[in-house]
């Protein structure tokens, strides 16, 4: 237990390193990410597993955080527009609930040494992702996982339940998200810098 | 880094353990989390911080996870009713925007060692508390979070707004709330299972 099997972590680096450089080939990458993954892959100990810049989605689902009985509808990583959210409610009239939801980024992370782990989330609190901690630890690495505390989900719609100011509702929904983006253009800017001093 | 100060560990545990006496006391635990916390006492290598078993909220703010220019105008750790709701909604019209918001249970642990900060998480993701990591580690302890994704926001009100079906927001922030306290009924069952086979 706490120890990493370095060659192991290495041969996973190498291994997500190429499957970044594919899934950007593919154009399957979230461009307002790309150049963190970068930043996070140049650290020597460390190299990113997932990440999402933020997004809105549209989930039905009795509650939010449910993941079964759940469907995403919409999903978007930029600002949504009225007409959007408009035709999601003409046209998917709901099983559950409609639930508007915003989030912040968030990253998963591996890192060789302790040292590295705790090095992030210094870096990732200074950016305001102060939901960030360690997961697991285990032989092939230390699990990190940087997040903000940047949410928010609206009703939109259930049985007998129509939101009666929508404008509203998505007003504050693209507010979370570009709140969300200014947090990952800090932390980008952080991981440079520390790169430098490094 | 990494190697927490024995002695220093037992004082503050100790400290702890009587200010925790201290406030039952007073009446000021919450009586839905002592047990729990006796639970994590009574491990050799761990004791609790800081504790909050799950609560409904009204928030007046821009944004509902903003600290600064906001303000907490209601708080109940257990089901609200819709009369209490409206009276807040009568009472105090928002600066900001008034939210409705739900979080499940939430803890935060210091451990003497890693392997028992780790031992802890895997308690806390098979009890439901699946946003639960390490968030820093000093000669003062390892400092885990544990923590659900429980968590509902719904805007009630803000300027030129309010919303249409009070009922139905009461509703799904309630079965939130109930949502988080059976997870942290779960968490004091595995809490004591884990005891008596250590």
């Amino acid at each position: 237990m706490g120890v990493v099997d370095k060659s192991l972590w290495l041969k996973e680096k190498d291994y997500m390193r190429k499957r970044m450089l594919e899934d950007l080939d593919i154009g399957y990458l979230d461009p307002d990410i790309y150049h963190v993954l970068l930043a996070i892959f140049m650290r020597e100990e460390a190299f990113p597993i997932s990440s999402c810049s933020g997004r809105i989605t549209i989930v039905d689902a009795p509650m939010p955080w449910h993941r079964k009985s759940s469907a995403v509808i919409f999903k978007k990583h930029t600002v949504v527009e009225e007409h959007e959210v408009l035709s999601v409610l003409r046209n998917s009239p709901p099983i559950n609930r409609l639930w508007l939801v915003a989030t912040g980024p968030i990253f998963h992370i591996s890192t060789l040494t302790l040292r590295e782990a705790l090095s992030i989330l210094r870096i990732a609190r200074e950016a305001g992702m102060k939901h960030s901690g360690i997961l697991s630890i285990s032989r092939r690495g230390i699990l990190v996982e940087l997040k903000t505390g940047v949410r928010v989900t609206i009703l939109l719609r259930s049985r007998d339940f129509v939101i009666s100011d929508l404008q509203e509702a998505i007003r504050a929904t693209n507010e979370a998200l570009l709140e969300g983006k200014s947090r990952l253009a800090k932390l980008y800017d952080l991981l440079l810098s520390s790169s430098r001093s490094q």
